[in-house]
């Protein structure tokens, strides 16, 4: 059930696709207080150990109870535990226990302060700075019931290509046709499976969207057809920010169409970024939509089937006007002997420059006709964007996916395209925070999503590339990923590459049933990855277990996240056959009974949790989508009767997935001691049923 | 037995108390390599599984296995995982498994790089940049044994009088007479112990050494006496510079007498700090120890028994020199229009201001009569500067034990004085942090020492103060500091503050244990903490145990370090008698066995686990140690049979205690199901015995 509240005057976010009336009389479960100078706070006190759930990408515990949050999409790659935000808003937050079951939802494309007892331990404060939004009130007898009354709230996620689940290279620094088929070659050579190879900004002309330099990549068709007969994509970076050059055809079409954000004085806003000045496309207006997701064509003209847009919070480095108040601040500085005083400002005068409050303030866009200022919108600038490459996509092929993924998001954004958890850091607690914002974005609706494998900035080690992988197997987009000046980590620069390659072959082993089961999900809008709370809500021990998820509709799984670590304590909540995985080929298979286990898991051993009586289907590991054979698979679990498992396939591309077609029922009988399946045309190995 | 091996010319570092002779011959179990430019590297293949213990003060796991590592010490204050090192330089590193059972002590005053399979994850290689070092193998036949040898090598560990044990509230902030009334108001009122307020920097007149501001702190004789009267003590902070300004009697003094650091020109070296343009005092020579020492005299003849010694790595916050090279960069920037260019370098203009290894190279000291370059002898200066202090409290009252500890340190100064593990944060994994780096401090025999509980930078929350607390119960200094504009966090300002009165009581409940436990350590050559893996090398699970610590010989402690978390899985490697405190009067007695367990630990309960078949002794909670109650004991322990425990206690004060004069031996005895205990002049309790 959901109830809208509206406050003030709200404003389209473009993430509500339902019409919810609005109710009148008070708002349920909270106190809602209007501040005169605008700002709007919804109050609750939980009980001291009520649970809360949600507000997707963010960082810290998947409860996220004891912290003050914001709302507020941010370009700052140092992901330390003292922040309020990253890059995304995902406005959607859970409660559970004393205080009821039930979701709050606040559509504000605005600043959003979720103070989650930081203040007071007991007391929750939600506020809307700027005061004007919905808010939906959902009710639903479970947690993943709330969830998929916010998907039909928000409409269906994002569907993705197969190959997307393909195990991705990428760096920033790849530049040229060469550094892409080197990479691809060293994967081929040994045989290490790769599906795609992404580039970040060194590819364009002097960071220019939809360009390429042509000195680096000669021929980006031939490119794609080379890659493309290696079974290969390329997936290239698009930035927000349009490069502000006469002659650029981009800028030129912008600026002449008016296409581009405005000053107060109608001249359009720059700032700079990695181009130098640049204009921000006003993403909000449809026709500025359907012209710049035009602009992607040229490169699926080229055979690209798959972008990654990036810096659309948007991350303003400079602006001329913060710019100058720096060099006068500089001036009036150097022309004083303040030592002290110096060196505090010089060393911090660029500190207020990038992503300011108050450039965010300098800038307007048209909003269903309306003006607003940027501020009031700053959260919804980055889904905008991927909803403009999506209508791009849908223009050039209607019948066919994409890959798209993006750094800065918002609910509406999930309908289009996919995320990745932004700049991370190679931190053995980024894989911990990778593994706890998948079920948080998912409950937003983002269910195609991962992390940079490795880690973004730092330098990573071996053994926490090899770690981060055997998290990265189950996640939806599995991406190696690290940033200039950072320790090169492709997986072949190891000397235990082979374990890494084992590690990624198990991907391949289990990209058919990922697959299913996030295709199940996405058309029944269900989550792929949960807290164990939403499957175990009356087990206490299960709802506080925050280094565990659980995966589709039979899994579970438990990364090892410490470096040296040998092993790690996982609570089983039922009995499940764990399959520690060394390779697709080599695995043990240990029935566990419910409770707290210590597993013993070497370097290149990585676990995965069947709960008992369910079965996953495993295929022979291949080294690229294309090459997967899905009529032969292994079956995998621990069943003691007769039982049946569902598996989804289709043609990879239609935009039209229809779940009762691809759904393939599978039967597997017992008997005489022995399990027996069979379906027409497949060939199923019963060999890894543990049957007791 | 210890083999000691030459390199180039070494540098007296103040570590080494005993002689022994140099060793002819390759080095022991290393392989070493001389690069003709200086560098001296010593190469070794541990097994795989080989476990690496030790480098004192350096940040991630207790097993250094797998990362980078730098002595070089270092005010930088953001702790994350990247860093290579911190304030500290202990340059011990032990080894155990196929390659062995060793340590590996490198003296060696300067740069020194500890790559322990970084670059190549089966290599360690440590390389002294100047290759000038004497290089101490320690064969024993355990991991304690080792530690022992090197304390006889470097000298006993420094004893802090009793009341140090006692809760100390710190705030960057504190200044005056009433900030520290206040304080100790607040906590009197409600009962929350306390034996001492520190102040840092703004309680000096302009930052300057050994003054105070007299508009803040007209009286300190009276301060001090009137805060002893209510049983509790004010702890000043002093820097290592020394403000340049005539009339400034410590700079006038200093200059003249040629004290401080000087230039290659022979000038005094100058360097911003807290006070702007200071000097540098050469703690390396005997007559500058003796005058800077006796400096800390005016403030004893006040009443000041206790000092923490900071800034002494030392920090440099600019030069003259480089300051001047900033402006003309500034300037030269300023007069071109290059938007990119200027905010790239106006970003980071002030980035290389601080600590950096040109100003390390622009002075020198005089060390045995020499002079030699700061960089080669950087490790070692905090280190002096405690030895200086020690020195001064000495000549002061060779009878009397002062509080002493040091944010900067070496081996050596752990005869001197104890350390705070530096400017942490108020993150969750900080706690880890802590409890990890005392075992590790520990090894390099830095018995007192703890952590800024609650965290000095960043934002604390209720339950991260509560639980770091916990973890500050059994850790020898147990002070709660943070920084100028972090949230205020002394107990009193938050809602469950008789809670956290709680967890501060039962600190006061264990301080004679905890005190006994630190002398017999201290007066044996012991360690205090330890990780498992010391007490059982034979148990590979304990060995790889990284979040729980053996304290003293009878007890283990494994603290709450996550938010939300209601419990936590535990390793027990033996039997162990769970106590589950609430409070001193309100504790669960929970008899455990060997393996795993999960422990149910609501916000407000922490466990302190004892080892079948050892007693430990309460008291009851006073409110300063001077109210410590020492005659009546409770006995806490799971015991099958007769058995016995030796408390130790002293005067508190004499410089020269006697273990065996201070050492009292208890008998329990266990007649018809019955526990019973006496000893002259104590009462003992012996109802929270468990037997069977």
């Amino acid at each position: 059930m959901i109830y809208r509240y509206d406050f003030g005057t709200p404003l389209e976010t473009g993430a509500i696709v339902s019409d919810v009336p609005v109710c009148s009389g008070d708002i349920r479960h909270f106190t809602a207080e209007t501040d005169s100078s605008g700002p709007v706070s919804l109050t609750i006190r939980p009980g001291r150990d009520d649970i809360l759930f949600g507000l997707g990408e963010t960082l810290r515990s998947m409860n996220k109870r004891g912290y003050l949050y914001r709302s507020w999409n941010m370009d700052d790659f140092s992901h330390t535990e003292n922040k309020h935000g990253i890059y995304a808003s995902h406005n959607l937050l859970l409660f559970t226990g004393e205080c009821g079951l039930f979701g709050v939802y606040i559509d504000d494309p605005g600043d959003v302060r979720w103070d989650l007892g930081y203040t007071d331990i007991d007391l929750v404060r939600i506020t809307s700075v700027n005061g004007n939004f919905s808010c939906y009130i959902i009710e639903e007898d479970s947690l993943t019931g709330i969830c998929r009354t916010f998907r039909k709230l928000t409409g269906r996620s994002y569907i993705p290509p197969p190959w997307a689940f393909g195990y991705i290279q990428s760096r920033w620094g790849y530049a040229s046709s060469e550094d892409a088929e080197r990479v691809l070659n060293e994967h081929r050579t040994r045989h290490i499976p790769l599906d795609a190879v992404s580039m970040d900004i060194d590819y364009m002309d002097r960071y220019m969207d939809f360009t390429w330099d042509k000195d680096k990549i000669p021929d980006l068709k031939k490119l794609c057809a080379d890659m493309r007969s290696r079974h290969a994509r390329l997936i290239p970076i698009i930035d927000a920010g349009v490069k502000q050059l006469d002659g650029y055809s981009v800028y030129d079409e912008g600026a002449e169409k008016g296409f581009f954000c405005k000053k107060a004085d109608g001249t359009d806003f720059v700032a700079g970024v990695w181009p130098g000045y640049s204009c921000f496309p006003d993403f909000f207006r449809p026709a500025v939509r359907t012209w710049f997701g035009r602009k992607y064509h040229a490169m699926m003209d080229a055979g690209i089937e798959g972008f990654w847009n990036d810096m659309n919070e948007p991350a303003l480095f400079y602006t001329p006007e913060k710019l100058q108040e720096m060099r006068n601040k500089a001036r009036e500085l150097l022309k004083k002997d303040a030592p002290l005083t110096e060196y505090e400002t010089l060393k911090h005068i660029g500190s207020d420059l990038p992503n300011n409050d108050e450039d965010y303030r300098r800038f307007y866009h048209v909003l269903n006709g309306k003006t607003v200022r940027h501020d009031t919108v700053h959260n919804i600038y980055g889904a905008h964007m991927t909803m403009a490459a999506a209508e791009g996509a849908k223009s050039f092929d209607p019948d066919k996916r994409f890959l798209l993924f993006s750094r800065s998001s918002f609910a509406g954004a999930h309908r289009c395209g996919g995320v990745w958890q932004g700049d991370n850091s190679s931190w053995w607690s980024h894989i911990l925070l990778n593994l706890r914002m998948m079920p948080s974005l998912n409950m937003a609706g983002f269910l195609y999503c991962g992390a940079d494998l490795g880690g973004f900035s730092c330098d990573t080690t071996e053994d926490l590339m090899t770690r981060w992988l055997q998290l990265g197997v189950f996640t939806p987009l599995m991406r190696n990923h690290s940033a200039l000046g950072a320790r090169e980590q492709e997986v072949y620069r190891f000397s235990t590459w082979q374990d890494m390659r084992s590690v990624i072959r198990v991907r391949y082993a289990l990209i058919p049933y990922l697959y299913s089961e996030f295709m199940k999900c996405a058309l029944t809008d269900s989550m792929m990855y949960r807290p164990l709370a939403f499957d175990y809500p009356e087990d206490p021990l299960a709802c506080r277990v925050e280094d565990q998820v659980m995966l589709g509709e039979d899994c579970m799984i438990a990364p090892v996240y410490e470096q040296n670590a040998r092993g790690r304590c996982v609570y089983l909540p039922e009995a499940m056959l764990m399959i520690r995985f060394r390779s697709p080929e080599d695995a043990d298979l240990i029935p566990l009974g419910k409770g707290h286990h210590y597993i013993d898991l070497a370097l290149n051993e990585f676990p995965l949790f069947i709960r008992r009586g369910h079965i996953i289907p495993l295929v022979k590991a291949a080294e690229s989508t294309d090459d997967i054979d899905t009529s032969s698979l292994f079956l995998y679990g621990w069943i003691e009767k007769d039982t049946s498992f569902t598996i989804y396939d289709d043609d990879g591309f239609t935009t039209a997935p229809d779940l009762e077609k691809g759904l393939r029922h599978i039967q597997v009988s017992i008997r005489d001691g022995k399990a027996a399946a069979g379906s027409d045309g497949l060939s199923l190995s019963t060999d890894h049923l543990i049957l007791m």
